[in-house]
């Protein structure tokens, strides 16, 4: 095992999204909001990190609307390991910035790319890989978490494992052959059947050095705003030089930016309970269940002949003769819909815009 | 025809209820509610009165916690013409109350005693049996309306039919032989298929003389404390000897006061889409849905696949999936409840009661 001094973790908490709503807004997404227990995602996604890295190691990138929620939501981290970008461009910018903030403190550093709203049910096993991981980058090479897929899942990219490459800490590590676009369903179910395939689920460990040189490789045009940013780190001149920069960088994700065009990538598959919370739907399976198979976020609910039902609310909520119902319960909003439709609320923050109510989301 | 002069309406409306929670409260019953279209039950109950009852011969009795309220949503009635309980005592001291006001402006009076929560389709039909129970009831009978079963419930009292006597204004009227009290649902069935039985709607005809004579027969007790009241009528002292006597008064239904036991009493079975309004699923039966077949109380939702669901809210409600589902939104308090599941809600405010949680009834 190396050793972890110079390993950061990077949490990506900037993103925003309406696949929760009504409970999730634009300038309230998923990572700030208590979802599985009493904790927030993003809390959830600090505190699995210990005891693996010490707060002065855990950095965060954000955009400006959240960073104080952020930081109130995160009292133990430094406060200038929150990062804050003027304007939100994508996962490859701000993997850089966070790669600029790391690499000033130790040029040697290896990082590890996280995000901050998803679900994991075996943390210990998470930090097992992580340790596993820094050790295959501390090699030099990009190494992405796979998910061992349990269903032919369209809403994810796909990573194509190659040769084995032996087993690191007890995790067996692959070569990476492809990065594949999310697919369709039978593509999805050839792959499932195949078993050489995971899911991308966004999180990356690589050396600083390692992925300063993909960007100058791949994108050298981002680089050089970046390095103009790098410049003035440190100085005065940083926030100024950020907020002229930023606007100006190409909005574009890291997988595209970086990773499909990578060579010496390596993944470890992995099977942790991962969750990416996707829909309401997900809440029933990621929180611990009453005996009558019902979720409750917020105040305790008076339920009669309810089943598999997922309430949230900061009211009394009552039900009776419910199966597989969703009621998520905001101040101005209230969402009540069968379980299996979750994944079209999509479909409503696309009405409430087209009817000019985007008050709403 | 007679003349119609000396015919007065006096609508119940001081009862309350929680069948309708969490919309129904204790402070504010379903009488006052919007539940049929955009007008109240009250509103509407004094609205189909028109033409066949000027304002002046409107009265209406209620408990003093409501007055004020009733008063504002009828305000073409007299203010006096809202009688005030200083306590509800049931229906026979109510209608004996109302019975001296309506005898003091007209001791010939006819009066008709209806409610001010139940629906009725065929308003014009209900004035023409009104009129003709006036002619029925101006003979010296005691008349009252009976509702045509159209399924076997056990929810009503039933009236036992006996001889035809003929037909009034073009309604058969009947002979009653017998009041009989809520049956079990064998006892309904056969109710039903005899023919013979009509739902007792709690709708009266009768002058008052006639009223007061059964009174005097059947509750001398009652009417000794009525009379006192009725002395006091019109002079200072009226407030003061009403909440003086009433609390004294023997809480009774008219049913069983006076109705089980009078003789010469008629029946006119109705087929005028009446519905007690008694559960939630009752208010998809009586508002017009739309073409997917949802009801909507209040702020227009928006649905997605969503069928015979009804809606009640003063905020955005956005739904998927539903079929069959009753959704009441108020400020404290949500109910999500299958349709079929709807008379369930008294057990539901049992449980609130046992719980200490009055606040919410």
């Amino acid at each position: 095992m190396g050793t972890n001094d110079n390993f950061y973790a990077l949490i990506m908490a900037g993103g925003g999204g309406t696949r929760l709503w009504p409970m999730s807004r634009q300038a309230r997404p998923k990572q700030v909001l208590p979802l599985v227990g009493e904790r927030t995602m993003f809390e959830i996604a600090v505190a699995r990190l210990e005891p693996l890295f010490p707060p002065e190691r855990i950095l965060v990138v954000t955009v400006g609307s959240m960073a104080a929620e952020l930081r109130a939501q995160a009292p133990d981290l430094p406060p200038e390991n929150i990062i804050v970008e003027p304007v939100g461009r994508n996962t490859a910018p701000a993997i850089g910035l966070g790669a600029l903030h790391v690499g000033a403190r130790d040029p040697a550093a290896i990082m590890v790319v996280l995000t901050a709203d998803h679900y994991i049910a075996d943390t210990e096993k998470f930090r097992g890989v992580l340790a596993a991981a820094r050790d295959v980058a501390a090699e030099g090479h990009i190494v992405t978490l796979g998910i061992t897929p349990d269903h032919p899942s369209t809403g994810y990219g796909y990573i194509e494992t190659g040769a084995a490459k032996g087993a690191v800490g007890g995790f067996e590590v692959f070569e990476v052959t492809a990065f594949v676009e999310k697919p369709d369903l039978a593509t999805a179910q050839v792959y499932l059947d195949g078993g050489r395939h995971s899911w991308n689920s966004g999180m990356f460990v690589w050396r600083v050095e390692r992925l300063m040189a993909e960007f100058e490789r791949q994108q050298p045009a981002m680089l050089r705003h970046l390095e103009r940013v790098g410049a003035a780190l440190g100085s005065d001149a940083y926030e100024a030089t950020l907020a002229e920069t930023w606007p100006r960088i190409e909005r574009i994700s890291v997988d595209y930016a970086i990773m499909e065009g990578a060579e010496d990538v390596r993944v470890i598959p992995l099977d942790i309970g991962w969750n990416d919370v996707g829909s309401w739907a997900a809440l029933l399976e990621v929180n611990e269940a009453d005996a009558q198979g019902n979720v409750v976020l917020g105040k305790e609910p008076l339920c009669l002949d309810t089943h598999n039902t997922l309430i949230a609310s900061n009211k009394l909520v009552a039900t009776i003769g419910l199966e597989d119902i969703v009621i998520i319960d905001t101040d101005d909003a209230l969402l009540v819909c069968k379980r299996e439709h979750a994944q079209n609320v999509r479909e409503l923050v696309e009405r409430l815009k087209n009817d000019n109510r985007e008050r709403y989301l």
